[in-house]
């Protein structure tokens, strides 16, 4: 599948007083980048929204490696790291020009309206396909 | 009414780049200590979940006058300024030890479980009187 | 001049348990159509932090019309209001659509790399003179 | 050594529209832990500024176990995991009654005014024996 990276400017807001982005908004971008996927797949806002289909974090890690500032232009790398039935792992990769800000992890589960762990692979098999064919391009 | 004033330290990712705080998190206190107001008048959280009600931000204004930074310990000053059936306003007073941090007002109306505008003077009428009483106090 | 409004979505975290954009968020979104304003005059971060100039926020007022949700796509429009030696008033439209979702204002005063205040008319006369010219514009 | 968890309610705008608290604020959770650790040893804000000592983090993980939600009590246990010359983890529980919402690890490198990596082991050796202690006692 031919997708876009999620580019993104450092807001003045999301420095702290060492000058350098705060690390818990490294966590935050995870999500942007993770959304814009899913709107680029076509399971936008609007799609979850309909279906009531949530999407909770159960794990996330991120490793800082190297400083980004105010206004620093990123590009964010996000792949399918391992999809089952009931967990889904995205791994991402925070560029800032030729060099690595982060990588990080985020898994999860899916639950739908009444906040019941669903399986994509059995209630969404067309979704839970896509995110195997990204994993297979992942490797 | 023997009113506690809310107490918070400063947070270091509160802070931004200019190594003060950024400005935008005193509009968050202002909640905090609303919040806390409510749970000493016996109207917290447990209260507003079981009746659905909201109370919405309709504005806010803040004016900052001297800096606060990392760990600075605050005294938040909440009051009523005014009230009617429809608006209910609120004034804050951010203090670092005897200095004025910043001040500030929010104006609020209520609305049910439905997302309808209602009276919190016909339908809560006792949660009215109190702040009609905190408004006297305020004076 | 011409100059572009600065486009926004909105965050999933950027919401709150009633689910819709926090109020606190408007006023960051003010801050970066603000840095966004400066850099296309010419005077963004890159020059502010060369000349060490610094812009504190001395006041903030947001309006809030009507709510705006996750993914919602905004403009945000920003003017000058007001321009002296010692104080610059910016003005803001955030429209959804051709609904007026939120205005406000921000007041600033500015200081050099060593905290002080400075007179922008007399340190940085071209810089006061665009704001002038977008004041006029404004009106 | 006799120290003292932290405690921490949930603020209003740490949800989002799930109705449960966002992630990524766990993450800024562990640092307020973090220093609240630092200022019962006596090395807090203060002896940080002083000496121009700054603890980046490397890397963050966190492992959400049950959701929580607006005005939730919680307990906060934060131990250290391993401490070496140049590398430093804490671990985190975040407990909501006696239920685990969440666990974490943080890790952190030591860096001087100049911004230059230093070892905590060689330049704070005391700090360095006190983490030594908290780390047998967290065994």
């Amino acid at each position: 599948m031919k997708l876009e990276p999620y580019y993104r400017k450092v807001f003045f807001y999301e420095t702290d007083q060492m000058g350098i982005v705060h690390h818990s908004n490294v966590i935050r971008w995870f999500e942007e980048a993770r959304f814009d996927l899913l709107d680029q797949l076509g399971y936008g806002s609007g799609f979850l929204e309909e279906e009531g289909l949530g999407s909770p974090v159960l794990d996330v890690a991120c490793q800082y490696k190297t400083m980004v500032r105010f206004n620093d232009e990123l590009t964010i790398r996000i792949g399918v790291k391992s999809n089952s039935s009931a967990r889904l792992t995205f791994n991402y990769l925070v560029l800032h020009g030729d060099k690595i800000a982060a990588s990080g992890e985020t898994t999860h589960c899916f639950i739908n309206k009444a906040g019941k762990i669903i399986s994509l692979k059995r209630q969404y098999p067309m979704l839970y396909q896509t995110l195997e064919q990204l994993k297979e391009e992942n490797k």
